[in-house]
């Protein structure tokens, strides 16, 4: 997987035999010339001249099962290498260096790709240099758009072969050769899931290239390097990975200015040594608090509301120009075919008058209601369930300090933190197959519908799982110096936690027990090194990378004025964060499969929920803030009118936020041009083509 | 006006001779044929065969200036009457009886019609039944396409011909003959607007057609009729109007159930007596509460909440499938020419490509920012100075009446109140003359963005204008039953003023003063019944008509847990609003023009943020309700808990309210699957396009 590997993929290819020119044959023909193409050592032959190239890349490694007989393995061969007509995939495919071996490689040809390209909704530069949504027809016109390899990326290149292969379904009923009748397959039936469940193929992995992955890594990590090669992550990770790095990115250096802020009033109030002593001594109990430390107290809390609502609408303004950027501001998937999983009763969709699937709103409505949304209950139920354990296991616990008053009794005042912390994210980790589950089975038709639901689910039990707690601390004990401790102890526990769990571990596992077993040297078949990617264990995808950092943003807005190094601590640990989270998509994990997405989807939606909860916990934290209490007692105030004056004020700073987020608008003025112009040149076609399809 | 009128104007315009074919001339020769065809007696020649009709429908009177010469009516017939590329309007002219009288009645042909109608992007009813966007390519495959009078409302031909004499510019400087030097045009000018300062133009309106009018208002108001022939109304009145008198209609229903209830409370707990006790001894500051009426006032409060939101999301629902049913889901207003006041330097619309004037968008926002913010901020001054002198006068009065406590004294009391609405109606009337002059300066580039925010300052200082006091009396006072006591003096002083200035005056001055002026009969000219209409004052637009129904539903939503019936005087007052209303539009004014519009627009935004508002609003009035008190003192709860409970009792509720507003589709899923259905097959036909443009 190091440096020669790069010269190998394009040399291997290139010596497996170029493509032959075909003519293009009638359909009638179709059947011979594919029962003559697929037993040959090479490539399947493309079935248009344009398509022809001197080398072929292997884009897509397909495990097959042990047990696979090779008659099957042709027939799965010729069907991806069939045109698309002829019920095909219209993809190249390799067997491997042994016709019965158990991989086999695919790639596609410039047709498939470009055909794909506009079925997707992707934008390309036009010849006028804008981006215009990519039409086949017209593929002329678009800049590069014959040298496949710089006019789509390698994610896009990949993700095709994936859609075109998730996409198989079955003509007609047929027997998979090779296979028991169980498997036959019935019309419209998707053939890759089928396979799958007959385990005939066992995986479908994208494949590295080696020579992009060095030199993306050499920008990525490898140096001291501040700003990340996000355009080179979006070529070679597809956006949904360059989104979270980019985002990842913004919200790493928007955290500067709170860390400046909160190192500084630590400063000077001389809160450095109140915690430290505070974390030795575990007597974060007893109020210590100095005058000044409260009125910066007072600044960290309007300063967080203010500083969260910017930095959101900023973002927003942010993903619009990367969406334009990499042109994925007009995604088609709602007009594409649904995703492999979803099923139904055939039907003509109304929409794009298709026939596929349908599967009734209603219906769908009714399994969230029933199903998911009492079995989300029951979850959110076990999270109190863990938190009134926890609070009884404090009592325990300082009682039986109070009694002892030993070193051991000191530590153990931090057992029920810890033992909470880890049933909490057991808890997680058990919540998140279930979400799948209820995902799956509530049958959504687009795969970005299906990830908005899960993720939703993941989201909200997360967020009720790690703030539970803060919030009764904050809002029913009104301790501040309880939550300071153990926004503290969360901070840096969870962190420690995260950053062993996700890196440490891998890498020595990779480094010392994986490894060895599959040291590469130059001279190993092409084959072989496919088949070492496909050991490294698959990427376990977004999720767990967005919930940190929307936990992490969670501390910092609606907790981080009672403890004012939040935004310092996460600052370091995203420093090292970007470097982990890059090492680790990069070289511990197989090349994921990520669809081209438009935003960070509901993430963001997360993000902007709390950065309006940030404003009532601040709010109520300024309330609590004992300066702000002596200060109206001192004026004559109750602490009723106190009460009064904090609701007010909360009212009138989420008008402000909600007028700002009106006012500042989500996309730059240039982006709505040109999503203004997109739209009325569509609705200019749409008149014309009318008339066209008279004349014809 | 009356019922002969009908067969007149057919007869009448059919007897000035019909137009005769004449061959498609090519651009050289037009200005012969112009000059040689404007001068008879009867209407301009159209230019394209098509377009050649037995009849033709005066559409649009336009009443010249007393001192306009011949020579600069003929010019201007000509003008109207030249094709498009020739800067014409393309529309038919007429000179009415007298070559040099003072009107012209407009007329439009088929193929103007039609072009218009795709501009403006209208959907019409497709061969295949569903409503598409109408493409006058494809215009054989539309419904009716041939018969203008049944494909176009009559609404929708009059705002077309409006549309192009608003969109004629010159094409090259140019002196408009028998007007001085001052008013040559300079090239791009709009023709119109120079003409309307030159006084050539005086007025510009639709004509009524006494048959369908007549229909109309037997089918609307002058039966016993439950429901409003609300697609009559679109037809004849055009979408702004039928949208606005279709949610009234949608209101007034939905108000039955809050007037039930509200109803039954006050029956149930004598809150009639004594409210009508209150109302005649005016002693509304000393308490008689009872505790079943308190028992009420917080069921009416929790009522308000839930109704106020489900009544708006109904709404939505409804709006989108009246908008749909009417053929403006899909205008094309942003991709139209801009609005005749739109002024600015000359440049290519980075959207449409066209030459038009552009004006940056951040000298609008600054213009915004400076000058309009600044001066509603002033009015909204004015307005609390208002309040303090109500108060200061109340307390005066109180004074008085408690020193000499006459029966004048006693009517004296009400009289705070009654100069109070008095200056903030008048203070309402200024500010719609500044607000109009402000929004015309911030120079917004489409109508539909001028109506926006026109009507957004005018409501800001609306909802404070009518509402501060009585939020004042809720929130600071804390007094409920002089909230009470003015919401009941409001709901009836306001609504009798506005029937009054609404309906009787104009009605009156109509039928006694106006009236036998211009008695007319049968045997009159066309040209004087035309003159008679262009008498009628202008109408005075939709402004105050939605006012009038945000501040009721204000009133309803926010207050009206303290006085419950008063749902039951809305209901009352709307009953006969509609017919009142009805009548006003269709007899006592001109006809007024009003743009194709696919909702309510902002004042939909109103509608749904009263409702949120509505939520603090009743949890406070709640939170004053004694009752409540009295219950948790019995449970012993400090007045600082009950105010806590309270607040989380709000945020819960506005919690609540906006997962109810996400759940609930904006629109009916059939809609969505129409339009979603639409867009495809725009993006289709944008593909398409591209390479025919390429081959041809």
């Amino acid at each position: 997987m190091s440096k020669a590997g790069g010269d190998e993929v394009a040399g291997g290819s290139s010596s497996e035999k170029a493509q032959q020119p075909e003519d293009e044959t009638p359909s009638g023909k179709v059947p011979s010339k594919l029962s003559a193409t697929t037993t040959g050592p090479g490539w399947t032959k493309v079935s248009c001249p344009c398509c022809v190239s001197e080398q072929v890349e292997p884009l897509v490694l397909v495990k097959l099962g042990e047990k696979v007989r090779p008659e099957t393995k042709r027939w799965l061969i010729k069907l991806i290498g069939a045109p698309q007509k002829d019920g095909g995939a219209a993809l190249l495919a390799h067997p491997g260096e042994d016709a019965s071996g158990d991989i086999i490689a695919v790639s596609a040809p410039r047709c498939t790709l470009l055909r794909a390209t506009e079925e997707l909704g992707l934008c390309k530069p036009y010849r006028n240099g804008d981006m215009e949504a990519f039409s086949y027809n017209d593929r002329d016109n678009f800049k590069d758009s014959d040298k496949m390899e710089v006019f789509l990326t390698l994610a896009e290149r990949q993700y095709i072969v994936k859609y075109e292969l998730d996409g198989l379904r079955a003509q007609r009923d047929l027997r998979i050769p090779g296979l028991s009748d169980s498997y036959t397959l019935q019309h419209r039936d998707n053939i890759w899931q089928k396979l799958g469940s007959a385990r005939v193929i066992v995986d479908t992995l994208p494949l590295h290239n080696p020579e992009q992955l060095k030199n993306l890594s050499e920008a990525w990590y490898c140096g001291n390097q501040l700003a990340q090669p996000l355009d080179s992550v979006n070529g070679y990770f597809g956006s949904s990975v360059a989104f979270y790095f980019s985002f990842l990115d913004f919200y790493t250096w928007s955290l500067l200015l709170p860390a400046i802020l909160g190192l500084s009033i630590a400063y000077f109030s001389g809160e450095v040594q109140k915690e430290m002593v505070d974390s030795v001594s575990a007597s974060g109990v007893t109020h210590v608090e100095h005058d000044s430390a409260v009125s910066g107290h007072m600044i960290l809390a309007v300063f967080s509301m203010l500083w969260s609502t910017v930095f959101m609408e900023l973002w927003k303004r942010r993903s619009s120009s990367l969406s334009y950027r990499w042109g994925t501001l007009n995604l088609a998937e709602r007009f594409a075919e649904p995703r492999p999983g979803f099923h139904g009763e055939l039907g003509v969709n109304p929409v794009t008058g298709r026939v596929e699937p349908l599967f009734p709103e209603w219906q769908r409505d009714l399994r969230m209601a029933l199903v998911s949304v009492p079995v989300v209950g029951l979850f959110l139920g076990l999270v109190v369930l863990g938190m009134l354990c926890f609070y009884w296991g404090e009592a325990q616990v300082q009682q039986l300090h109070k009694d002892w008053d030993s070193l051991l009794s000191q530590t153990l005042l931090y057992m029920p933190s810890v033992l909470h912390i880890v049933y909490t994210n057991m808890l997680a980790t058990v919540y998140k197959t279930v979400a799948q589950s209820l995902t799956e089975y509530e049958n959504h038709r687009e795969e970005s519908a299906y990830e908005k639901h899960l993720t939703t689910k993941v989201l909200v039990f997360t967020f009720f799982n790690y703030f539970a707690v803060l919030f009764h601390i904050a809002f029913f004990k009104q301790d501040v110096p309880l939550l300071r401790k153990r926004l503290a102890s969360l901070l840096i526990v969870t962190q420690l936690v995260n950053q062993v769990t996700e890196v440490v571990i891998p890498f020595l596992v990779d480094r010392f027990i994986s490894s060895p077993q599959r040291a590469e040297s130059e001279d190993d078949p092409q084959e072989d090194k496919f088949r070492n990617q496909s050991n490294l264990p698959a990427f376990p995808g977004l999720f767990a990378e967005y919930i940190e950092l929307l936990v992490q943003f969670g501390y910092l807005s609606l907790f981080s004025c009672v403890y004012p190094l939040t935004a310092v601590l996460l600052l370091i640990n995203n420093l090292t964060e970007i470097r982990s989270d890059a090492y680790k998509i990069c070289k511990l994990f197989r090349k994921p499969f990520f669809p081209p997405v438009a935003n960070m989807g509901v993430w963001q939606t997360a993000f902007e929920v709390l950065s309006f909860v940030s404003v009532v916990s601040n709010c109520w934290l300024l309330l609590l803030s004992p300066r702000l209490q002596e200060l109206c007692q001192e004026n004559g105030m109750s602490s009723t009118n106190i009460l009064l004056l904090a609701v007010l004020v909360e009212h009138v700073l989420i008008l402000v936020k909600l007028i700002l987020a009106v006012l500042i608008p989500d996309e730059p003025d240039w982006i709505r041009k040109k999503r203004e112009h997109i739209e009325y040149t569509s609705m200019q076609a749409l008149k014309q083509q009318k008339i066209q399809s008279e004349e014809s």
